[in-house]
Protein backbone atom coordinates (compact mmCIF):
# COMPACT_ATOMS: atom_id res chain seq x y z
CA UNK A 1 0.00 0.00 0.00
CA UNK A 2 1.01 3.10 -1.28
CA UNK A 3 -0.02 6.88 0.14
CA UNK A 4 0.03 9.80 -2.49
CA UNK A 5 -0.14 13.35 -2.69
CA UNK A 6 -1.73 15.34 -5.36
CA UNK A 7 -1.99 18.60 -6.74
CA UNK A 8 -5.14 18.73 -8.32
CA UNK A 9 -6.69 21.59 -10.35
CA UNK A 10 -10.78 22.09 -10.89
CA UNK A 11 -13.42 24.39 -12.22
CA UNK A 12 -16.00 24.63 -9.71
CA UNK A 13 -19.14 26.22 -11.50
CA UNK A 14 -20.56 22.46 -12.27
CA UNK A 15 -19.59 21.17 -8.74
CA UNK A 16 -21.31 20.76 -5.60
CA UNK A 17 -18.19 21.35 -3.80
CA UNK A 18 -15.46 19.13 -2.89
CA UNK A 19 -16.92 16.78 -0.45
CA UNK A 20 -19.11 13.44 -1.41
CA UNK A 21 -22.60 13.61 -1.58
CA UNK A 22 -25.33 11.65 -2.39
CA UNK A 23 -26.53 11.72 -6.40
CA UNK A 24 -24.39 15.05 -6.48
CA UNK A 25 -21.83 15.92 -8.72
CA UNK A 26 -18.58 16.64 -6.81
CA UNK A 27 -14.97 16.84 -6.98
CA UNK A 28 -14.54 13.75 -4.88
CA UNK A 29 -16.62 11.57 -6.16
CA UNK A 30 -15.52 11.91 -9.63
CA UNK A 31 -11.73 11.67 -8.34
CA UNK A 32 -12.71 8.88 -6.57
CA UNK A 33 -14.38 6.90 -9.19
CA UNK A 34 -11.19 7.59 -11.74
CA UNK A 35 -9.49 5.72 -9.04
CA UNK A 36 -11.46 3.01 -8.77
CA UNK A 37 -11.61 2.19 -12.31
CA UNK A 38 -7.26 2.45 -12.67
CA UNK A 39 -5.49 1.65 -8.78
CA UNK A 40 -7.11 -0.01 -6.53
CA UNK A 41 -7.53 2.76 -3.90
CA UNK A 42 -7.68 1.73 -0.31
CA UNK A 43 -8.26 5.14 1.50
CA UNK A 44 -10.90 7.75 0.53
CA UNK A 45 -9.35 10.65 -1.20
CA UNK A 46 -9.05 13.84 1.35
CA UNK A 47 -8.07 17.04 0.71
CA UNK A 48 -6.62 19.96 2.95
CA UNK A 49 -9.73 21.85 3.22
CA UNK A 50 -13.29 21.67 1.46
CA UNK A 51 -14.10 24.21 -1.08
CA UNK A 52 -17.70 25.63 -1.16
CA UNK A 53 -20.07 24.96 -4.30
CA UNK A 54 -18.80 26.90 -7.04
CA UNK A 55 -15.12 27.77 -5.98
CA UNK A 56 -12.35 26.80 -7.93
CA UNK A 57 -9.30 25.44 -7.34
CA UNK A 58 -5.82 25.76 -8.98
CA UNK A 59 -3.73 24.04 -6.77
CA UNK A 60 -6.09 21.87 -4.25
CA UNK A 61 -3.84 19.20 -2.04
CA UNK A 62 -5.26 15.93 -1.47
CA UNK A 63 -4.02 12.52 -0.01
CA UNK A 64 -5.16 8.95 -1.20
CA UNK A 65 -3.80 5.44 -0.65
CA UNK A 66 -3.61 3.24 -2.91
CA UNK A 67 -2.54 -0.96 -3.60
CA UNK A 68 -1.91 -0.24 -7.48
CA UNK A 69 2.18 -0.04 -8.21
CA UNK A 70 1.09 2.14 -11.41
CA UNK A 71 4.35 4.56 -11.89
CA UNK A 72 3.53 8.06 -10.49
CA UNK A 73 3.64 9.42 -14.39
CA UNK A 74 1.26 6.16 -15.20
CA UNK A 75 -0.90 7.12 -12.46
CA UNK A 76 -1.28 10.58 -13.73
CA UNK A 77 -1.86 10.17 -17.23
CA UNK A 78 -4.31 7.65 -16.58
CA UNK A 79 -6.59 9.65 -14.00
CA UNK A 80 -6.48 12.53 -16.36
CA UNK A 81 -7.91 10.60 -18.87
CA UNK A 82 -10.67 9.00 -17.18
CA UNK A 83 -11.67 12.58 -15.20
CA UNK A 84 -14.18 15.03 -16.91
CA UNK A 85 -12.76 18.42 -18.38
CA UNK A 86 -13.33 20.47 -15.03
CA UNK A 87 -10.39 18.58 -13.34
CA UNK A 88 -7.36 17.84 -13.41
CA UNK A 89 -4.31 16.14 -12.15
CA UNK A 90 -1.38 18.68 -12.01
CA UNK A 91 1.26 16.38 -10.11
CA UNK A 92 1.19 12.97 -8.25
CA UNK A 93 4.06 12.42 -5.55
CA UNK A 94 5.06 9.62 -3.32
CA UNK A 95 4.33 10.53 0.32
CA UNK A 96 4.84 9.21 3.54
CA UNK A 97 2.15 6.28 5.02
CA UNK A 98 1.08 8.78 7.18
CA UNK A 99 0.91 12.30 5.01
CA UNK A 100 -2.52 13.76 5.59
CA UNK A 101 -3.51 16.72 3.45
CA UNK A 102 -5.54 18.79 6.13
CA UNK A 103 -2.78 18.11 8.92
CA UNK A 104 0.08 18.46 7.73
CA UNK A 105 -0.55 21.62 6.39
CA UNK A 106 1.06 24.64 7.19
CA UNK A 107 -1.02 26.87 5.57
CA UNK A 108 -2.78 28.27 2.39
CA UNK A 109 -3.00 30.91 -0.34
CA UNK A 110 -6.21 32.00 -2.02
CA UNK A 111 -7.29 34.59 -5.00
CA UNK A 112 -10.19 36.24 -5.65
CA UNK A 113 -11.01 38.25 -9.07
CA UNK A 114 -13.39 40.91 -8.97
CA UNK A 115 -14.35 42.10 -12.72
CA UNK A 116 -14.72 45.74 -11.75
CA UNK A 117 -15.47 46.78 -15.76
CA UNK A 118 -18.90 48.47 -16.57
CA UNK A 119 -20.30 45.44 -18.76
CA UNK A 120 -19.60 41.99 -17.27
CA UNK A 121 -16.42 40.27 -19.34
CA UNK A 122 -18.69 37.40 -21.02
CA UNK A 123 -15.73 35.09 -20.85
CA UNK A 124 -14.89 36.03 -17.25
CA UNK A 125 -18.64 35.55 -16.26
CA UNK A 126 -18.02 31.98 -14.36
CA UNK A 127 -14.94 32.81 -12.81
CA UNK A 128 -14.73 36.48 -11.45
CA UNK A 129 -17.35 38.61 -9.55
CA UNK A 130 -19.00 41.62 -11.40
CA UNK A 131 -19.09 44.43 -9.95
CA UNK A 132 -20.63 47.20 -11.32
CA UNK A 133 -18.52 50.34 -9.78
CA UNK A 134 -14.77 50.99 -10.57
CA UNK A 135 -13.02 49.98 -7.10
CA UNK A 136 -10.72 52.50 -5.67
CA UNK A 137 -8.04 49.60 -5.23
CA UNK A 138 -6.06 52.49 -2.90
CA UNK A 139 -8.24 52.98 -0.65
CA UNK A 140 -8.62 48.94 -0.15
CA UNK A 141 -4.63 48.71 0.02
CA UNK A 142 -5.15 50.61 3.28
CA UNK A 143 -7.39 48.99 4.42
CA UNK A 144 -5.88 45.50 4.21
CA UNK A 145 -2.85 47.14 6.40
CA UNK A 146 -4.24 46.27 9.63
CA UNK A 147 -5.74 43.12 8.60
CA UNK A 148 -2.36 41.02 7.88
CA UNK A 149 -0.32 39.20 10.92
CA UNK A 150 -2.05 37.78 13.99
CA UNK A 151 -5.77 38.20 14.90
CA UNK A 152 -8.65 36.37 16.37
CA UNK A 153 -10.86 36.88 12.88
CA UNK A 154 -14.01 35.93 14.46
CA UNK A 155 -15.98 38.87 12.76
CA UNK A 156 -14.90 37.35 9.19
CA UNK A 157 -16.19 33.87 9.91
CA UNK A 158 -19.60 32.66 8.61
CA UNK A 159 -21.68 30.58 11.37
CA UNK A 160 -21.65 26.83 10.90
CA UNK A 161 -18.28 26.20 11.63
CA UNK A 162 -16.94 24.83 15.15
CA UNK A 163 -13.48 25.94 15.77
CA UNK A 164 -10.99 25.48 18.90
CA UNK A 165 -10.07 29.03 18.25
CA UNK A 166 -10.91 31.68 15.59
CA UNK A 167 -7.07 33.49 15.81
CA UNK A 168 -5.04 32.70 12.44
CA UNK A 169 -2.58 34.71 11.18
CA UNK A 170 -2.16 36.55 7.97
CA UNK A 171 1.28 35.84 6.30
CA UNK A 172 0.37 37.99 3.14
CA UNK A 173 -2.32 40.20 1.81
CA UNK A 174 -2.21 42.20 -1.57
CA UNK A 175 -4.49 44.11 -3.47
CA UNK A 176 -4.29 45.20 -6.72
CA UNK A 177 -5.42 46.09 -10.51
CA UNK A 178 -4.13 44.05 -12.77
CA UNK A 179 -4.20 43.90 -17.21
CA UNK A 180 -6.10 40.95 -18.12
CA UNK A 181 -7.07 39.67 -21.97
CA UNK A 182 -10.37 41.54 -21.88
CA UNK A 183 -10.02 44.57 -19.92
CA UNK A 184 -8.68 44.81 -16.40
CA UNK A 185 -9.25 43.08 -12.95
CA UNK A 186 -9.20 43.83 -9.53
CA UNK A 187 -6.85 40.87 -7.74
CA UNK A 188 -6.86 39.89 -3.64
CA UNK A 189 -4.14 36.98 -2.55
CA UNK A 190 -4.26 35.91 1.03
CA UNK A 191 -2.06 33.95 2.43
CA UNK A 192 -2.37 32.65 5.97
CA UNK A 193 -1.61 29.38 8.24
CA UNK A 194 -5.48 28.76 8.23
CA UNK A 195 -8.89 29.83 7.47
CA UNK A 196 -12.31 30.13 9.26
CA UNK A 197 -15.20 28.99 7.34
CA UNK A 198 -16.15 31.77 4.63
CA UNK A 199 -13.60 33.98 5.54
CA UNK A 200 -11.37 34.97 2.48
CA UNK A 201 -14.85 35.60 0.80
CA UNK A 202 -15.77 37.52 4.22
CA UNK A 203 -12.81 39.64 3.89
CA UNK A 204 -13.54 40.29 -0.24
CA UNK A 205 -17.24 41.44 0.50
CA UNK A 206 -16.15 44.05 3.12
CA UNK A 207 -13.33 45.23 0.95
CA UNK A 208 -15.39 46.10 -1.64
CA UNK A 209 -17.71 48.37 0.31
CA UNK A 210 -14.08 50.14 0.84
CA UNK A 211 -13.34 50.21 -2.62
CA UNK A 212 -16.65 51.61 -3.28
CA UNK A 213 -16.33 54.03 -1.50
CA UNK A 214 -19.18 53.14 1.00
CA UNK A 215 -16.77 52.69 4.02
CA UNK A 216 -13.67 54.29 5.26
CA UNK A 217 -10.41 51.72 5.38
CA UNK A 218 -10.84 51.95 8.61
CA UNK A 219 -13.66 50.25 8.69
CA UNK A 220 -12.43 46.86 8.18
CA UNK A 221 -10.06 46.60 11.69
CA UNK A 222 -13.11 47.73 13.39
CA UNK A 223 -15.06 44.61 12.24
CA UNK A 224 -11.99 42.70 13.54
CA UNK A 225 -11.81 44.47 16.85
CA UNK A 226 -15.93 44.19 17.13
CA UNK A 227 -15.83 40.45 16.68
CA UNK A 228 -18.97 40.70 15.09
CA UNK A 229 -19.66 39.05 11.79
CA UNK A 230 -23.31 41.09 11.72
CA UNK A 231 -21.32 44.20 11.26
CA UNK A 232 -19.10 42.65 8.47
CA UNK A 233 -20.00 43.01 4.85
CA UNK A 234 -21.53 40.82 2.32
CA UNK A 235 -19.69 37.49 1.35
CA UNK A 236 -18.72 37.54 -1.81
CA UNK A 237 -19.69 35.04 -4.04
CA UNK A 238 -17.80 31.53 -5.11
CA UNK A 239 -17.43 31.72 -7.79
CA UNK A 240 -14.11 34.75 -7.88
CA UNK A 241 -13.07 32.51 -5.36
CA UNK A 242 -9.11 30.12 -6.21
CA UNK A 243 -7.77 28.26 -3.97
CA UNK A 244 -4.59 29.00 -5.17
CA UNK A 245 -2.19 26.22 -3.45
CA UNK A 246 -1.48 24.50 0.06
CA UNK A 247 1.68 25.17 1.68
CA UNK A 248 3.63 21.65 3.64
CA UNK A 249 6.65 20.95 5.52
CA UNK A 250 8.92 18.66 3.31
CA UNK B 1 -37.10 55.33 -38.27
CA UNK B 2 -33.67 55.39 -36.97
CA UNK B 3 -30.77 53.29 -37.98
CA UNK B 4 -27.79 51.33 -35.37
CA UNK B 5 -24.93 50.88 -35.54
CA UNK B 6 -23.75 48.03 -32.39
CA UNK B 7 -20.99 46.65 -31.36
CA UNK B 8 -21.79 43.71 -29.40
CA UNK B 9 -19.53 40.42 -27.81
CA UNK B 10 -20.31 37.33 -27.43
CA UNK B 11 -19.33 33.94 -26.12
CA UNK B 12 -19.81 31.46 -28.86
CA UNK B 13 -19.91 28.41 -26.70
CA UNK B 14 -23.68 27.65 -26.64
CA UNK B 15 -24.78 29.48 -29.78
CA UNK B 16 -25.17 28.02 -33.19
CA UNK B 17 -23.22 30.75 -34.19
CA UNK B 18 -24.75 33.94 -35.37
CA UNK B 19 -27.50 33.18 -37.95
CA UNK B 20 -30.85 32.94 -37.35
CA UNK B 21 -31.82 29.68 -37.59
CA UNK B 22 -35.99 27.79 -36.45
CA UNK B 23 -35.60 26.65 -33.21
CA UNK B 24 -32.02 27.05 -32.44
CA UNK B 25 -30.18 29.37 -30.26
CA UNK B 26 -28.15 31.68 -32.26
CA UNK B 27 -26.83 35.09 -31.99
CA UNK B 28 -28.94 36.99 -34.02
CA UNK B 29 -31.86 35.50 -33.18
CA UNK B 30 -31.38 36.60 -29.41
CA UNK B 31 -30.52 39.76 -30.55
CA UNK B 32 -33.85 40.14 -32.42
CA UNK B 33 -35.68 39.02 -29.49
CA UNK B 34 -34.29 41.51 -27.07
CA UNK B 35 -35.16 44.44 -29.39
CA UNK B 36 -38.76 42.92 -30.07
CA UNK B 37 -39.29 43.93 -26.82
CA UNK B 38 -38.16 47.36 -26.24
CA UNK B 39 -37.75 49.06 -29.72
CA UNK B 40 -40.09 47.98 -32.18
CA UNK B 41 -37.79 46.99 -34.82
CA UNK B 42 -38.28 47.53 -38.84
CA UNK B 43 -35.27 45.48 -39.89
CA UNK B 44 -33.67 42.22 -39.51
CA UNK B 45 -30.39 42.62 -37.21
CA UNK B 46 -27.30 42.78 -39.75
CA UNK B 47 -23.46 41.42 -38.36
CA UNK B 48 -20.46 42.45 -40.66
CA UNK B 49 -20.22 38.47 -40.77
CA UNK B 50 -21.66 35.51 -39.62
CA UNK B 51 -19.47 33.74 -37.08
CA UNK B 52 -19.70 29.99 -37.21
CA UNK B 53 -20.67 27.51 -33.99
CA UNK B 54 -18.49 28.78 -31.12
CA UNK B 55 -16.53 31.11 -32.36
CA UNK B 56 -16.23 34.27 -29.91
CA UNK B 57 -17.05 38.25 -30.62
CA UNK B 58 -15.40 40.61 -28.55
CA UNK B 59 -16.59 43.52 -31.48
CA UNK B 60 -18.89 42.25 -33.78
CA UNK B 61 -20.58 45.42 -35.87
CA UNK B 62 -24.19 44.90 -36.31
CA UNK B 63 -27.13 47.59 -38.06
CA UNK B 64 -30.30 47.41 -37.39
CA UNK B 65 -33.44 50.08 -37.82
CA UNK B 66 -36.20 50.82 -35.61
CA UNK B 67 -39.11 52.82 -34.58
CA UNK B 68 -38.34 53.92 -30.74
CA UNK B 69 -37.30 56.88 -29.99
CA UNK B 70 -35.76 55.74 -26.40
CA UNK B 71 -32.15 57.74 -26.42
CA UNK B 72 -28.88 55.25 -27.03
CA UNK B 73 -27.83 55.09 -23.29
CA UNK B 74 -31.51 53.91 -22.36
CA UNK B 75 -31.67 51.41 -25.18
CA UNK B 76 -28.04 50.05 -24.24
CA UNK B 77 -29.05 49.61 -20.72
CA UNK B 78 -32.93 47.69 -21.61
CA UNK B 79 -30.76 45.85 -24.35
CA UNK B 80 -28.38 44.58 -22.08
CA UNK B 81 -31.23 43.96 -18.98
CA UNK B 82 -32.57 41.20 -21.33
CA UNK B 83 -29.83 40.10 -23.41
CA UNK B 84 -28.45 36.29 -21.93
CA UNK B 85 -25.72 36.69 -19.87
CA UNK B 86 -23.31 35.56 -22.98
CA UNK B 87 -24.25 38.29 -24.92
CA UNK B 88 -23.30 42.36 -24.34
CA UNK B 89 -24.14 45.58 -25.89
CA UNK B 90 -20.91 47.17 -25.90
CA UNK B 91 -21.84 50.59 -27.63
CA UNK B 92 -24.64 51.63 -29.49
CA UNK B 93 -24.79 54.85 -31.48
CA UNK B 94 -26.68 56.41 -34.39
CA UNK B 95 -25.46 55.44 -38.26
CA UNK B 96 -27.24 57.32 -41.31
CA UNK B 97 -30.08 55.14 -42.99
CA UNK B 98 -27.39 53.50 -45.60
CA UNK B 99 -25.21 51.93 -42.69
CA UNK B 100 -24.97 48.19 -43.91
CA UNK B 101 -22.10 46.44 -41.37
CA UNK B 102 -21.38 44.26 -44.55
CA UNK B 103 -21.13 46.42 -47.27
CA UNK B 104 -19.56 49.78 -45.29
CA UNK B 105 -17.24 47.46 -43.52
CA UNK B 106 -13.54 48.24 -44.76
CA UNK B 107 -11.57 45.24 -42.92
CA UNK B 108 -11.60 43.01 -40.16
CA UNK B 109 -9.11 41.73 -37.05
CA UNK B 110 -9.12 38.14 -35.40
CA UNK B 111 -7.29 36.39 -32.35
CA UNK B 112 -6.43 32.83 -32.21
CA UNK B 113 -6.04 31.75 -28.89
CA UNK B 114 -3.90 28.11 -28.07
CA UNK B 115 -3.00 27.15 -24.92
CA UNK B 116 0.08 24.80 -25.32
CA UNK B 117 0.88 23.37 -21.70
CA UNK B 118 1.00 20.08 -20.98
CA UNK B 119 -2.28 19.72 -19.22
CA UNK B 120 -4.89 22.29 -20.44
CA UNK B 121 -6.07 25.41 -18.78
CA UNK B 122 -9.48 24.11 -16.90
CA UNK B 123 -10.12 28.15 -16.76
CA UNK B 124 -9.96 28.70 -20.78
CA UNK B 125 -11.16 25.12 -22.62
CA UNK B 126 -13.86 26.80 -24.10
CA UNK B 127 -11.58 29.56 -24.96
CA UNK B 128 -8.47 28.29 -26.58
CA UNK B 129 -7.44 25.44 -28.39
CA UNK B 130 -5.34 23.05 -26.45
CA UNK B 131 -2.38 21.78 -28.04
CA UNK B 132 -0.38 19.15 -26.13
CA UNK B 133 3.00 20.02 -27.70
CA UNK B 134 5.07 23.58 -27.18
CA UNK B 135 5.22 24.96 -30.22
CA UNK B 136 8.15 26.50 -31.47
CA UNK B 137 6.85 30.80 -31.74
CA UNK B 138 9.98 32.13 -33.81
CA UNK B 139 9.30 29.53 -36.60
CA UNK B 140 5.79 30.36 -36.72
CA UNK B 141 6.94 33.92 -36.95
CA UNK B 142 9.11 32.92 -40.06
CA UNK B 143 6.32 31.16 -41.56
CA UNK B 144 3.74 34.33 -41.48
CA UNK B 145 6.05 36.88 -43.42
CA UNK B 146 5.45 35.60 -46.75
CA UNK B 147 1.32 35.49 -45.78
CA UNK B 148 1.02 38.90 -45.00
CA UNK B 149 0.27 41.40 -47.68
CA UNK B 150 -2.08 40.78 -50.75
CA UNK B 151 -2.32 37.31 -52.21
CA UNK B 152 -4.93 34.97 -53.66
CA UNK B 153 -5.75 32.90 -50.18
CA UNK B 154 -7.82 30.09 -52.06
CA UNK B 155 -5.50 27.40 -50.38
CA UNK B 156 -7.35 28.75 -47.17
CA UNK B 157 -10.48 28.72 -48.06
CA UNK B 158 -13.16 26.03 -46.89
CA UNK B 159 -15.84 24.90 -49.52
CA UNK B 160 -18.64 25.69 -49.40
CA UNK B 161 -18.18 29.86 -50.62
CA UNK B 162 -18.78 31.41 -53.85
CA UNK B 163 -16.47 34.19 -53.51
CA UNK B 164 -16.09 36.39 -56.65
CA UNK B 165 -12.24 36.87 -55.72
CA UNK B 166 -10.37 34.72 -53.58
CA UNK B 167 -7.94 37.68 -52.99
CA UNK B 168 -7.43 39.25 -50.28
CA UNK B 169 -4.75 41.66 -48.39
CA UNK B 170 -3.51 40.91 -44.96
CA UNK B 171 -2.84 44.38 -43.56
CA UNK B 172 -1.03 42.58 -40.67
CA UNK B 173 -0.15 39.19 -38.87
CA UNK B 174 1.16 38.54 -35.64
CA UNK B 175 2.21 35.50 -33.42
CA UNK B 176 3.58 36.03 -30.19
CA UNK B 177 3.71 33.65 -26.50
CA UNK B 178 2.07 35.71 -24.20
CA UNK B 179 1.70 35.12 -19.87
CA UNK B 180 -1.73 34.60 -18.63
CA UNK B 181 -2.97 34.20 -15.44
CA UNK B 182 -2.44 30.67 -15.39
CA UNK B 183 0.11 29.78 -17.53
CA UNK B 184 1.34 31.25 -21.27
CA UNK B 185 -0.73 31.71 -24.27
CA UNK B 186 0.11 31.92 -27.66
CA UNK B 187 -1.57 34.22 -29.62
CA UNK B 188 -1.90 34.83 -33.44
CA UNK B 189 -3.77 38.16 -34.51
CA UNK B 190 -4.70 38.99 -38.21
CA UNK B 191 -5.78 41.68 -39.61
CA UNK B 192 -7.09 41.68 -43.25
CA UNK B 193 -9.70 43.84 -45.58
CA UNK B 194 -12.13 40.85 -45.95
CA UNK B 195 -11.42 36.84 -45.10
CA UNK B 196 -12.55 33.56 -47.01
CA UNK B 197 -14.75 30.98 -45.39
CA UNK B 198 -12.72 29.96 -42.66
CA UNK B 199 -9.45 31.25 -43.78
CA UNK B 200 -8.07 32.48 -40.34
CA UNK B 201 -8.42 28.63 -38.70
CA UNK B 202 -7.37 27.28 -41.80
CA UNK B 203 -4.35 29.54 -41.53
CA UNK B 204 -3.79 28.63 -38.03
CA UNK B 205 -4.20 24.83 -38.68
CA UNK B 206 -1.31 25.31 -40.70
CA UNK B 207 1.14 27.50 -38.92
CA UNK B 208 0.44 24.69 -35.72
CA UNK B 209 2.09 22.41 -37.85
CA UNK B 210 5.08 24.59 -38.37
CA UNK B 211 5.19 25.31 -34.68
CA UNK B 212 5.24 21.70 -33.72
CA UNK B 213 7.91 20.88 -36.01
CA UNK B 214 6.12 18.83 -38.62
CA UNK B 215 6.53 21.42 -41.33
CA UNK B 216 9.58 24.34 -42.00
CA UNK B 217 8.11 27.71 -42.13
CA UNK B 218 8.66 27.70 -45.72
CA UNK B 219 5.31 25.48 -45.86
CA UNK B 220 2.09 27.71 -45.57
CA UNK B 221 4.14 29.71 -48.50
CA UNK B 222 3.89 26.68 -50.35
CA UNK B 223 0.22 25.99 -49.50
CA UNK B 224 -0.59 30.02 -50.66
CA UNK B 225 1.22 29.35 -53.74
CA UNK B 226 -0.42 26.37 -54.78
CA UNK B 227 -3.79 27.53 -54.29
CA UNK B 228 -4.92 23.63 -52.75
CA UNK B 229 -6.78 23.36 -49.69
CA UNK B 230 -5.87 20.11 -49.64
CA UNK B 231 -2.71 20.76 -49.37
CA UNK B 232 -2.90 23.06 -46.03
CA UNK B 233 -3.31 21.92 -42.27
CA UNK B 234 -6.13 21.32 -40.46
CA UNK B 235 -8.79 23.29 -40.03
CA UNK B 236 -8.46 24.98 -36.40
CA UNK B 237 -11.31 24.29 -33.66
CA UNK B 238 -13.90 27.30 -33.66
CA UNK B 239 -13.44 27.72 -29.52
CA UNK B 240 -9.90 29.82 -29.74
CA UNK B 241 -11.34 32.10 -32.55
CA UNK B 242 -12.24 35.44 -31.77
CA UNK B 243 -13.54 38.62 -33.70
CA UNK B 244 -11.95 41.31 -32.06
CA UNK B 245 -12.52 44.55 -34.30
CA UNK B 246 -14.50 45.22 -36.74
CA UNK B 247 -13.32 48.41 -39.33
CA UNK B 248 -15.24 51.28 -41.11
CA UNK B 249 -14.44 54.17 -42.82
CA UNK B 250 -15.73 57.78 -40.17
Amino acid sequence: MRTLHLTIAYDGTDFFGWQWQPAQRTVQGVLESAFEKIADPTSRAVASGRTDTGVHALGQAVNISIASRLDTATLQRALNARLPDDVVVLSVVEASDTFNAIDDSRGKRYRYVIDDSPWPDLFSRRYAWHVRQRLNVDEMHLAIQSLAGQHDFKGYESSGSQRVTTVRTIREFQVARSEYQNGERVLIEVEADGFLYNMVRNLVGTLVEVGRGKRPPTWPAEVLAAKDRRLAGMTAPPHGLYLLQVYFDE
